[in-house]
């Protein structure tokens, strides 16, 4: 392991499949490919399962204010925010992420008005990345809202943050599955990925990497990107283009 | 300016405008916004449109190899290459980036097979941002995939790595315009926007502070996500999920 | 109205807004706009507010046979399956459709296997469209994956299916809205949109136009396309790629 | 074939391969697969492969007007206008449609301001579809753009539009190789996927039969979408919403 010591960082796994639990996740199967390597490093990993919850739908910290009988995001949110890392697993369905994942999107958003105590939004200093499992198309197209997501909120994406298992086209088995249309599998499906393996050890690395060494820096300087500052006048090296 | 110092950092804006010099590009009248932040910060920029040159289509690292005649994508990626930061500049067509981004998408990937002396995918270290110009719709649709892109082949993404200007719903003037339907207007549509130069700040100071960073790092490590002994059975933590 | 009768079809908006009844939604003000139209042609017209109902989340029927203890989604499918025209309404949130318009698309693609009498799938025949409203940006995505999903599940897609209305970049009123910080318009917000009025008449009469020519011929003759033949071994005129 | 008769109509195929004749295009391997049943339809049919042709970038009916030497498009315009049927082959990059598919969009968006003798936008009456194919990701979300592109521009869309091929997760062959890493296939990947043939074949039917249905009609009629109208006052049924 060398320099690289992780045992210091946090990292939150929230799988957005559409099953609650004990039904079986095939994000779950994936996403614990990634988590063995984190625990393996030493990293305290917790994995929400965000539709075992209830948690209300809206785009405020807690909807109890706003007309919900019950939210438990507010203590879900706790868990995310106390972590280094957030990786948003989800299903795919029609080419699109889940509904639960879009829920989790609009919570978080919801959350990114917060600043820290260097007047930025948040979530700067913190890292994400995404995990994608369907039956045979868009993992890409989910990471690329994911992501975008996630970086826009103040989160930073390491290279190469997106990892999943499609098969080829059409109905199929879903990731670690062992039966198909009553044929078993000697291996449970995508298990032996030579690509989503590989995908998957690299994005977990890049999160832990890139995490840790911001963590070690304190997150981002504050010049240049403090909102609180913004508000205050601040404007570092921007010119108004007008007057250039 | 305190610590921030930036002066070592290189910065590549490719403006993927589907006009030719010497025509307006609204999309470079954005990126100078940036372009301005980085020269008083003393960071070494340029800026290539795209569609100056003669750079074919296709996936190789050099189309003269497969058949066509000029290409001079060799030369403008070594600019790239040798750049710390790249910020690709799009306008918006039908809600979605320019043909010739995409077409930069695909020369960038044509790139990624390349490793770097720790035998990670070459792209390593570096760090990407967007920034979107249009009429009235598609800034974050836009980001989503170069952004997307970006981080797929090793680009790394700070907080906050879009911006953008539009106007409102349907047809109008684009950034920086003075004019509209005959109408003149007395400051150059959008240069006040408030959302827009703060985003495009932070973007700015963002990539600054994480390729300074990365940089100073040496890029990332290569514990976890080196291609190179990946391929030769070097796993680190990761285990084949069937076997645990 | 010459020739154009429309008495006898039957529209239903789902309006996918993350707010519960009696708040007010913004989307539901664009959609009075089409609503409105249809009303005066005589078109059996009904709006779902898809949140003010307790619709399981996941991709069969019904829900309550997958362990959730109450689903409505089988009585508001009803109407919908009912009607020759859906319009799905969203709010935007980062760039995307809503959960709630997410939640919808699975729940109509759980629905998706069922066959009509001459063995095509069952919404074909139908006609969908969709309108998207929100402070800044992004009706062009929402649309993209809204008429994708329906087409996909059998709808028809008439020109121009999409409308909406966003505000200039950044934070702004919503469509309807009468007053932002503070400040009181003399017209709500977007109302007098000429871009937004056009857009959304063209689509509500487009989608009746095509309605109605469907619904004359009985639907889509099943020649080439009923799943049912396919299944039992009827190619017509396609052939196996290998073998010609 | 009963009362389904074809014969009449035209159908344009245009494959946005990034590879210039004669090379192998593995999309123009799926689009003979279509292609082959509107010939035994007596469907007058033809391809063409975009980038064989010296067509400008840029969102004018003519570029050479625009400063470009050379261009190509507005030949291949009339034979794509004169068609009843557009089709848009293309192969995916990073999740994503070619730059030549969105050069294409570029290009017919550029027609779009054109208006029939009915007053409406040109493309109306006419009817889209696409056809995708990659090594492993993207087919839908290539899809979501092709299709709301030419539904925006007028283009009707019948049920089940599009379709492809891919395989699963990771590199591999395309469709049609008949080789992979040295190993030979019996059969060219991908010719006898079911999902696919079947796909391919509905797609070509339900394009087909709303073309007819469209063409027996004259398109639609002009009741309630004519910009022509509109742009002289004409408001149908709708009523400005300030005023209702």
């Amino acid at each position: 392991m060398g320099d690289n010591n992780f045992k210091d960082l946090k990292a939150v796994y929230v799988n957005c499949t559409l099953k609650k639990s004990p039904m079986t996740s095939h994000t779950s199967k994936l996403i614990e490919v990634s988590r063995s390597i984190m625990k393996k490093e030493h990293v305290a990993v917790e994995e929400i399962r965000l539709i075992d919850y209830d948690v209300a739908t809206g785009v405020y910290p807690d909807m109890k204010d706003h007309g919900w009988k019950e939210d438990e995001w507010p203590k879900l949110f706790e868990k995310i925010f106390d972590a280094d890392i957030l990786i948003v697993g989800t299903p795919i369905w029609l080419g699109e992420k889940s509904s639960i994942a879009q829920k989790l999107i609009e919570r978080l958003y919801g959350m990114s008005g917060q600043k820290n105590d260097k007047g930025q939004y948040s979530f700067y200093g913190k890292v994400g990345g995404c995990m994608v499992t369907g039956n045979e198309d868009g993992i890409k197209h989910c990471a690329m809202g994911i992501l975008y997501a996630l970086q826009h909120i103040g989160y930073s994406i390491p290279p190469q943050a997106d990892c999943g298992w499609i098969g080829s086209v059409g109905p199929g088995p879903s990731y670690g599955d062992t039966e198909w249309k009553g044929e078993k599998m000697k291996t449970p499906i995508g298990f032996d990925s030579e690509f989503t393996n590989r995908n998957t050890t690299f994005m977990t690395y890049n999160l832990l990497h890139l995490a840790s060494i911001l963590k070690k820096q304190g997150g981002y300087p504050n010049y240049g990107n403090s909102r609180e500052q913004w508000d205050d006048g601040t404007r570092w090296n921007f010119d108004n283009p007008e007057y250039r």
